[in-house]
């Protein structure tokens, strides 16, 4: 492999959505030769003709049998679907890898499908999205800055994580190494949760008698905007989301619960000063996270 | 007084932070006189030299006691303070406004202090401002299509009310009559209860053992970032504004708690088309709500 890892390499994106061609512009002339494969043909020619992807095939299997790398940019389930269906389509000694916001049972599927014919499977999760989808929301520097995890297992081959964590790092990101597991309780915290309580805030805002909308519309400021914002991700992607992580999301929602209760209560008694505090304890948690990804990832948030 | 309305008019602003150093910036050229005050001489002179005001004075009673209307751009005691303290300093005739994000308490203050020295007040809350504070973070654009409510009650005087509605309205803003008490109810829902949601969102991600601190700051991204924005405001001027609107607060927790509870037991039963129905849902109400904010004020959110 590590002669391969020298020469230019076919990298396959499947799946030209937000991240498939945002992924597509991002390895524009970067040295590698990028083929596209998703089920419309009108978005595979778009994406020829846009120079998001440098080719095409009609059938996925002409695509995934050239290529080195390929990144599976695909909801969750469908992940699962084409490493099932398409297992025997790549090539010995190519590595697979997916950009899915669960890992344990993606990496599980990639491993047990890909390892009997000698393909390596290495599971991605850019932390990157915004909460547009399809290919007409992409853009080039959607991955820039962006942290990727990129897990590792007792079977995964150093060789081939080597590879996925070059192909990441040619892009601008910076990669996290982490097992399965602890990636799923970590985005459960930090990405999975948020989602949970801004659909929680955004009904009781915004689900109200039809009198009474007109005046909530106009009490909805940049506040409500941006606490709200993920509420208009794509529902489908979600509940895929939570229902392939279920375990640590609840796990996660007693901890908020926790958190929760104890603000309520210092309202209820009428604390004033400790809620005082409390603000000023989520404040210096977020100030130093701010500070703390604009050193480390130019972020300029 | 609508002799007056019909000359250009001094309009003080007390409080040079972000609200008020911005209203300065706004009311540039808007054929007003601008006279400033605040504690400190040096922002004083600061909003003189970079053109924020078009002058100062050492006592707070020789701005006041010019000015046509008066905008109170301070946290909530200090309006209420300042009322108090400095009643006897207005002219017969002039109004006195405020910036306060609760109105039952400053209005009823301002009404029962002013009155009797022939001076109206007419309470305000204009929906614009960000987590940063202080005049540094001041921009003449801070105002730019944000709706203001424009109290009304019993006592309020027509004339006052439509010179407060003007103000606003030169300065790009769209303005909104409501009730005191139905101001207070509807803004713990689209403003206040969003900073207590958020808090105890970000103390469950990032309040955690030293040891994991640095890969949960790798699991935040952007959807973390802006669900969190908020924590980042004033501790003190939201323990104020919760401080001075409790009780509605505390029902507008407890709705948030019923679709909280509501969703959790979806997740918990594994009901996930339910889950997916609910996604949909709260989609559809943020979109809509964008939608009209877009029309109707040009937001381009």
């Amino acid at each position: 492999m590590s002669q391969k890892m020298n020469k230019p390499e076919t990298v396959a994106i499947v799946g030209l959505g937000l991240l498939g061609a945002s992924l597509g512009m991002a390895l524009r002339e970067k040295g590698v030769k990028r083929l596209g494969w998703t089920r419309r043909a009108d978005i595979r020619e778009w994406a020829v003709k846009e120079n998001v992807i440098d080719g095409t095939a009609e059938e996925i299997h002409d695509v995934l049998s050239q290529a080195d790398i390929t990144v599976l940019c695909l909801p969750i389930p469908e992940i699962i679907n084409y490493i099932e269906l398409n297992a025997a389509s790549w090539k010995p000694g190519s590595i697979v890898t997916d950009i899915g916001s669960v890992k344990e049972v993606i990496v599980e599927c990639g491993e047990k499908n890909l390892t009997p014919h000698g393909v390596y499977f290495v599971g991605s999760h850019p932390m990157a999205g915004t909460e547009k989808s399809g290919p007409a929301a992409a853009f080039p520097t959607l991955y820039d800055n962006a942290e990727v995890f990129v897990t590792q297992t007792p079977n995964t081959c150093p060789a081939a994580f080597a590879g996925i964590i070059k192909l990441w790092e040619d892009i601008n990101t910076k990669t996290v190494k982490i097992g399965v597991r602890e990636h799923d309780i970590l985005v459960a915290h930090t990405s999975h949760i948020s989602h949970v309580l801004a659909l929680a805030l955004t009904e009781a805002v915004l689900d109200c008698p039809e009198k009474e909308q007109k005046l909530r519309y106009s009490g909805c400021a940049t506040g409500f905007r941006d606490t709200s914002r993920i509420t208009s991700s794509s529902p489908q992607m979600w509940r895929e989301i939570i229902e392939n992580n279920q375990p640590a999301v609840l796990e996660t929602v007693k901890e908020v619960e926790k958190r929760w209760r104890h603000i309520r209560q210092i309202i209820e008694s009428r604390q004033y000063d400790q809620l005082q505090e409390e603000f000023a304890k989520g404040k210096k948690l977020r100030d130093d996270w701010i500070k703390y990804k604009n050193s480390t990832q130019k972020c300029n948030w």
